[in-house]
């Protein structure tokens, strides 16, 4: 299941630009997509689906910034109106393409699934793009054959580094003691902590002595479905043990996350991390990105394997623990979202029930 | 769903005798097919299962004609009846595999896939053969994951050529104005049109200049379950709009194409095409094939896909062009074919049952 | 359908003695499982997934002879039971994973499905070992996609050897008309029978002049699920009709063999064969491996071909005849054992429901 009144990410604008000639498809929400630029380079995203007889219309062309269906040559414009019927004078009402919201921004390509007069770009998340100022942000993407709802869990209870991530960003265990200020918020959970006083995550514990010890501090904002963006920093281990470290920044860095939904067993990922200008170094960018990618993979093995679990029995109890909270409170909200969606869904078409009664 | 008491094409006899002591195995309509030929050189197909625990008579071998189930020996007569059973003096009357009636005819191998006593021989559709005198054709084949209802809508409906074949036979829009002739027969739908003062097929544009005209004329005998024959002919443009081409006849040609569903999901695609001896040049014959063969990949990847979509949304609404016509007919007749068949053997069980309670 | 109170063989204990830092995976009766050795090299084997999210514990380490969950870091003993979960100060009762009884014995690993307070390690099948003195024992492995209820039929009747393995363990038609005699026991089917005054086998045909005819005898000890231990012997062929073969001994041999199912579909099968020390000769226990081998591959093939149509039509009917009396004997108790075992669960829940509404 899957709130359909919500953004969700298509790509990368750039790896649309790269491919402007080609239709891409995307799966998201169990739609199938059609990708491309219309004449003006606008992202547009349309059912991949010909009105006529379901033909996919990616194995048509692009033609004036419309897309042709190259079955039987229908003609259609970005919005999804057939403009032409080879062989037909008039055009029925009816011949008509869905198609979506689309808006870029930071960097992404966002599609509203849901009711097109529902779209609200005020709904899509806070993100530092690839071309922000004062930061130097790479991009990456990966698929995993997963469900979404254990990506939120995931990336909603970030003490599974010092586990998972034991080869990447572990070398301590103090993740699991982290005091974690949780706060819902109307799509979306923000939370923070501190790790302090630690030693090197294992990814960059060769640059320095092994006695270095580090304050870090993980920000994050969280919005459904499934966004993810965080402001990370390191400093050089200092007094502070309340608020903010008091020990000298080293790195300060965004990364923003998306994770869409192609079904309940698939998702693409599309990341981002960097640092700003100011405490970059020599590597650094290349780095990280070569850093996260690999704890990806880590994740992408453990979220594989427990959803085959998870499909094997899906009534399994559960074991509650504290950092449940975060992955707990989100997908409750989730939850809620999608209900609440289906409850509205449900009374709008009794009204239309009542009102075509009434006529 | 399928038409059970019809003639299924189960391909080109010629590659049955090539593998004369191979055993080669068939989907048809569901249902799991052994193909071999007998000691006298007749096609046989039995059901690919033997009857006492339903291991597979393909991995059996071929003895005196029969075949025996290489799991305990048993041997079955092409008739189905078993002859032998390893151990047993005596063998029960219910120890016999269903063998179907078979017609080999025009080089194809036809089998009937309802009850044998139905089986009619003056059903087999008309078809020229790749040894009939006078002609010179080549044959192909072709499997396409696509559902054969999918297939049968696009033989009927030849103006899609101007779109999905646009490399091959396209090079004018002119198809969607052709004005075509119906006739729905007892079993299948006619058709034919021309295509006046058009420019020449992709695939033969550099043989004439540039300004060159042709009329085309395409006649088409389809018998369901999706056979396809079609003469063909050019001419160099003549003056006549109305009825026969007052042009000179250049190329007379014969298609035949038969497609046989293995089962929703699947069909296997035979088909043949070849000039007359009087209008044949050197190198047209294999051209032709050649030509066939890109355009059926070209219909195999549009049906393919077609057919993904479908499935996603098998309730999603269609909307009807004029073109739809052919097609239309056609699979309206198929299902009046299958619910008469279904209603029929309803009401032939519903006989038996109060037979059996009479006695 | 599987019988849960029942011994299934988890593979051999060498394989996983040699993979000591490794944890391998298990599929049984469609339970995804853990394998591994603890710090006293005792084999384990608990269910691959976490108590708390069902991640897969096969993604984990060891540690200190129990295992890790590297999701979120929980450790559990080899009982199952959770012994840290990181931030948290006391472990719930319920934090505990599956962990079923395991009996090392001939050299297998033997794990109980069911319920663990009736697990009777005297149930395990008798068997020799590949370390039992006196005889030169070596072992394979091998996978097959069919069912296991076929290849407890395969193995209940060896008659069909003769068509099967007609070029392994062929090169006689006699076996159909073997007098059998079958002894079902509590939990399993003995049977033995004489092939007498015989070819050789074409297997070690070349080895002797075409005119040596032999005595073997097969004395069988099936037990469920599927496990079938031969003492195989080969005579010089002598004057006995009856009893005991007066012809000298050539080949004393045991074979054991395991057949674990993953699920409906799947199945691993563990096997051993070799002769007596005292009736070897050099090369013979190499070849009875590679022959028994080359035999399972033919059981393969036919099994898994059978298996696809037994899933096309299950309800398809049977034609029994005289060699299905071993198979119908076996798979009736094995469904016997089954009804049982599933009337003994239904009761307790019933009475344990009774129970509670007392208190």
């Amino acid at each position: 299941m899957f709130l359909k009144n919500a953004w969700y990410c298509a790509g990368w604008g750039k790896d649309l630009t790269l491919a402007r000639d080609e239709l891409q498809t995307r799966r998201i929400a169990g739609e199938a997509l059609l990708l491309y630029r219309d004449a003006d380079g606008r992202a547009v995203v349309m059912e991949d689906r010909c009105c006529h007889r379901q033909a996919a219309l990616s194995c048509g062309r692009r033609e004036n910034g419309g897309i042709r269906c190259m079955y039987h040559g229908w003609l259609f414009e970005p919005s999804g109106k057939c403009i032409e019927i080879p062989g037909m004078d008039t055009i029925p009402e009816r011949a008509r393409v869905r198609s979506y919201p689309v808006v870029e921004r930071d960097g992404w390509i966002w599609v509203w699934m849901g009711e097109a007069d529902k779209a609200d770009p005020s709904l899509i998340c806070f993100a530092v793009g690839p071309d922000e100022p004062g930061w130097r942000i790479n991009t990456g993407q990966m698929d995993m054959k997963s469900n979404y709802r254990l990506e939120i869990a995931n990336l909603a209870d970030l003490t599974h580094i010092a586990w998972t991530h034991d080869k990447t960003f572990g070398g301590t265990r103090a993740y699991a003691n982290a005091r974690i200020n949780y706060k819902l918020t109307e799509r979306g959970l923000d939370y923070d902590f501190w790790l302090r006083n630690s030693p090197a995550f294992n990814v960059f514990a060769h640059l320095f002595p092994p006695e270095a010890r580090f304050d870090f501090h993980f920000d994050v904002q969280m919005s459904l479905p499934c966004n993810f963006v965080m402001r990370f920093r390191t400093f050089i281990a200092g007094e502070a043990t309340e608020g903010a470290s008091d020990g000298q920044l080293l790195f300060d860095t965004w990364t923003c996350q998306a994770v869409t939904p192609r079904d309940e067993d698939e998702m693409d990922y599309y990341f981002s991390w960097g640092p700003s200008v100011d405490t970059d170094i020599p590597g650094l960018t290349q780095s990280l990105m070569a850093w996260i990618h690999e704890a990806f993979l880590e994740d992408k093995v453990t979220l594989e394997a427990q959803w085959e679990r998870v499909k094997e029995k899906p009534d399994h109890p559960v074991v509650d623990y504290i950092h449940d909270a975060g992955p707990g409170k989100l997908l409750w909200l989730l939850d809620k979202l999608i209900s609440e969606e289906q409850a509205a869904e449900a009374m709008s078409g009794a009204a239309m029930t009542r009102r075509g009664a009434l006529v």
